[in-house]
This record gives structure tokens, C-alpha cells and sequence, in this order.
């Protein structure tokens, strides 16, 4: 069944199955995490690396774990992920803007997803990483102004990403240039198990980037592992 | 059953019973809402306002709806009611600060809830107000710098809270000063319905007011009124 299925919409859905998806970045924790689950959701994914060899590395070891499931993963550079319609920006926080910046040209007029959350651990919480232009997304809109930027991702933890084998629990939060939201919205919603919800535009990314510091103080402060779930709210009106 | 039974603990929840409890800015809808679901959980609810027949106004209509589940209210300035031990800032959001100021003196040593989210609505949907503090909450605590300052509330819809009459659904992050968060985490658990989490200081309230924003979106864009779920996390561990 698509999660489509579930909210009584279809339209759409096709353009988000196979695509061709560049993830930046895509040997770290995140990267590996959406890198694996959205290999397993039919698209074609090229993990990105500063070194190929490290990418390959990253590739050989999810292939030898999930086998034909993720079919779709191939190495390759961060330049070369670079070129995709769809890029995912998935590297450590504090990288995202500089590696927008270093691929800005290649960016330029595709779909960008920041998933970044600046977080930093004081003790049994987190805090956010205050940021001038109030979110990295915001951040790496000005450092890539031709990319179509759009955040999500930021409240799915990476392990969870990840464990394909497991079904995800967490509504995603989409907000983000208008010329990329939908296409992202409908790649999230035809992920089993997630679910995408339309929160508007980058200026939201603020909420989305430190709202995760309050769910992650959750996280150290409760016992078990919290993810988001958005109740009593249906599919996306028509505008 | 009281809601902690629910999670398995009981300890400390009979301070939070029967409180006496100021609302400034009582008479509008998020004071107004509070209010009734406070004085329907058993505690001396004072509704303060800048103009007592104004509080007092409320206060019969409010009788006049709900009877003896309001047994608890009565009507106060909003001097009257930041001398409570508790006292709940609820006015329209550009007001908390400035109110906070007028009655700084009153509120050194009290817990003092901070429940505003700066929002403004710009077709269909609606962006965070940034704050040079990072917060509202934050503006509050410089403005009373004695008060022990918790943020709590932002993702309960003020009509929500109002109506006694139905359940509330959605969970309730509680972030501040830590002389003041466990008395509010016991206030929120002695709630029916309502579950409280501990995310940290104060400086995670921007984390709550931003994300407003976003839920509040999905809410113009989806079919339905959202709330906000935590998943797979128990009780708070004892650290």
C-alpha cells in the first residue's frame, strides 16, 4: 500500500517514485540513513562523499546488509550527487552551508533538503545553535539562492532512518520554496510509514530546526525515544 | 484517575492540586481557556484583567456555562492575580512582555507560565515573530528577572483548553527556570488528559513559540485541527 493509500490522494505520487536522488554528505549517520530508506523506496540514490572511496565503502556495506532492497545505491561523489533534480543535504549541521556554498552552481534550479538541526549537548539537554538568518535552511537558501530549498527530516532520528527492516514511527513537517515543496511532500508521503505535512514556507524552518532541541532534551529526560506525531489532521486541502 | 497514574508515578502531584493561580490577561481567549481547565482540575483560579468589571464579566459567563466545575474562579485585577504563587501569563502575545514589566515586582519568586506565541498570519499560513532574545519567553524572564519563568501551552489550542466539556488531545512540552518546571510538569500531569514533558531550560522556548508557527500552517493547509503527539516515551527518568 502507498501511504498515499491512507489519506484518499494518488495524484502526483508517480513523479516522486524513481527518481534520481544526490545525498551530500551521504556517508555520515543521516546520510546513510536516508540514503538506505530512500533506496529501499524504489528511487535511485547516489551517496555522495568528499572521497569516492569512502562513498563506495558506505555503499559495499548497505549493500551487504539489506542486499537487493537497496538495489538503487550507487557511489559517487559529492559533485556528482550534486547534479541530481533532488539533493539532499545530509551532512553534519555545521557543514551544510559550507557544502552548499562549494556546489551552489550545480544547485541551481534543483530541489534542495536541508535536514540539519545545529544542536549542541549541555549536560541532560540540548540547546539550539542560534543561527543570524534564523535556521541553516534559511542559511543555505543565501549560500545556494538558485536551489529550490526545502526542509524536512529534522525530527525522524537517523538510526530510525536507517533500520529499513523496521517500519518508521514520526509525521514529517515540510516548509520550503514553493517550486519544491510539493515534489517533496510527495516523496515523503509515498515512504512507507511517513506521512508529510505542509507547514509552509523556509521562514517555518526555524520551528522544524529548533524543535528538535526540545524533543531530543525529551529524549535524555524520559525514558524511551520520542518522535512527533501529528493528530486529528487529514490530507492536504485543496488550496 | 489522575493523569499520572497513567505513567506510574504519583509523587508531588498533591502540591499541584489545589493552587491558588493568577491569569493575567484572563479575559481573552488563551486566558479564558487556561482559566476553565484549571479551575475544572480543582484549583483557586484568580481571572485578573486591567479592569475588574471586565474580570468580573467573564467570570459570570463563565459560572453561567459551566456551574459548580468552575467553583474555583474569581475575579482580580492583574494585580491581584500576580501575587499567586503561580501566575499564568496569558495575554494576547505583544502584550506578555510589557505586562511582565508592569508587574515585575510582583512576580520575583513566583512561577510565572509563559504561554504566548508570536505569530503572524500571511495568507495561508503563519510565520514566527523573530525575537532579538530568541524568545518571548526569554523577553519575559528580562523583563521579571526575580520570576522563576516556565513556558509551557503553546501547541493547545486556546478553544481547546476553554471547553471542559470534551477530552484535551496532545501532549504539552514545558521548558524554564528550574526552580519553576517541576511545579509545572505536576500542574500539567494533575490535568486530565494531558501529559507533561521536561525539554529543558528556557532556552528551548524558542522551539515552542517557532514551531506554532508550522503546526498552525499544517492546520490551514491540511483538513482538521492538528495537536501534537509524543510517541514512545514513558515517564520522566529520575536523574
Amino acid at each position: 500500500m502507498l501511504a498515499g493509500e491512507r489519506w484518499g490522494w494518488r495524484s502526483g505520487l508517480c513523479e516522486a517514485l524513481g527518481m534520481e536522488i544526490g545525498v551530500l554528505g551521504g556517508t555520515g549517520p543521516a546520510g546513510r540513513g536516508i540514503a538506505t530508506r530512500l533506496a529501499a523506496a524504489g528511487h535511485e540514490v547516489i551517496v555522495g562523499s568528499r572521497e569516492r572511496s569512502r562513498s563506495q565503502s558506505v555503499v559495499d556495506d548497505l549493500r551487504e546488509q539489506w542486499g537487493a532492497r537497496v538495489d538503487g545505491l550507487r557511489a559517487g561523489t559529492n559533485h556528482e550527487a550534486a547534479d541530481a533534480a533532488l539533493v539532499v543535504l545530509a551532512t553534519v549541521w555545521d557543514a551544510a552551508v559550507p557544502t552548499a556554498t562549494a556546489h551552489a552552481d550545480q544547485l541551481a534550479g534543483n530541489v534542495v533538503i536541508s535536514m540539519a538541526n545545529g544542536l549542541e549537548k549541555h549536560g541532560r539537554h540540548f540547546v539550539p545553535v542560534r543561527s543570524p538568518a534564523g535556521s541553516i535552511a534559511a542559511e543555505v537558501k543565501a549560500a545556494a539562492p538558485g536551489a529550490y530549498v526545502v526542509a524536512a527530516f529534522h525530527l525522524v532520528p537517523a538510526a530510525a532512518l536507517a533500520d529499513i527492516s523496521r517500519p518508521l514511527s514520526g509525521d514529517v513537517l515540510v516548509v520550503g520554496d514553493e517550486e519544491g515543496r510539493p515534489t517533496v511532500l510527495e516523496l515523503i508521503d509515498a515512504i512507507p510509514d511517513l506521512r508529510a505535512f505542509d507547514a509552509g514556507p523556509l521562514e517555518n524552518a526555524i520551528g522544524l530546526e529548533t524543535f528538535a532541541a526540545a524533543l531530543l532534551t525529551v529524549n535524555l529526560r524520559h525514558k524511551g525515544e520520542g518522535s512527533l506525531r501529528i493528530e486529528g489532521v487529514g490530507p492536504r486541502a485543496t488550496p
